[in-house]
């Protein structure tokens, strides 16, 4: 993938015998490096970490969810999610509430500012998305999404406190 | 996807209308997770973070590749990946050189060692990724790998410094 512009060593392994180039879980996680960085830095100049990115079109799409149900949708560890929850807060865009029947509970709420700044996030989300796909058929981006979301649907496990995200720089 | 176990307002948005779990940039980077998370735990346990885990998969399939050679594939900024080989180089993975006819530039190898850890790590990772793809047919796989490899050979933007890597968990 990198270009070469000094003669090199030949490769030790054969390009059939290659194994990260055709390793599913290394092309997903650079396919998705791909896919969101230029909407992150647009979400960055808009205030928001990624995460927090993730936190506003939940709720956009679900309001009053839990921490433990955003912490699965947005895939962050819940001392993450709290910290960006708190930011949020503080900036206006979310607001949060005791669950009516289990007081254990917070739900977290889109304020009108949060519901303002999420629409017009995810119409450049949007657009973005639209860009990528542009060189692939009707019917890749059908079978791909269809693929994605079988993959997402057997997942079914909590994710532990102590999980690293993947991807994470370090 | 979460599950519910307490009455909770009703969505805000009619599931048709539902913006997050279709945002192909969004499953990407969820299904990344999903597919590295528990590969990642082993090659923690092996004593690697999961960029050193990818610099050595990537030296497995091509040696004497330069920091900016690697930084593309492994997918990190170079001070992260500078620090990654110098970990490796004490841990005894890596070996460095200057290049023979550009002195600026520096080359990464694997040790002896590297190469018995990267390839008892590729068979686990093959493993993991086998458990992961039991549930799509062949033709789903095929046509999965030729959709990313097309949306990665559709990227041939350098990786600035300042650059975030998605799902960092901030």
């Amino acid at each position: 993938m990198a270009k070469r512009s000094t003669p090199r060593p030949a490769a030790r392994v054969a390009p059939d015998d290659a194994f990260l180039d055709r390793h599913l879980p290394y092309l997903f996680g650079h396919a998705s490096y791909v896919m969101n960085k230029d909407f992150d830095a647009r979400a960055k100049a808009a205030g928001l970490a990624p995460v927090e990115w993730r936190v506003l079109a939940s709720l956009y799409d679900d309001e009053g969810l839990t921490i433990g149900e955003l912490a699965r949708k947005v895939v962050a560890r819940q001392p993450t999610l709290t910290k960006a929850i708190k930011r949020m807060h503080e900036a206006g865009l979310v607001r949060r509430e005791d669950d009516a029947t289990d007081l254990r509970k917070t739900r977290v709420y889109q304020t009108r500012r949060g519901r303002t700044l999420a629409l017009r996030l995810i119409e450049v989300a949007k657009a973005h998305e639209a860009q990528l796909l542009q060189w692939l058929t009707p019917g890749e981006i059908t079978a791909l999404k269809r693929t994605l979301q079988e993959i997402l649907g057997r997942e079914r496990s909590p994710l532990p406190d102590d999980h690293e995200i993947v991807m994470k720089d370090a």
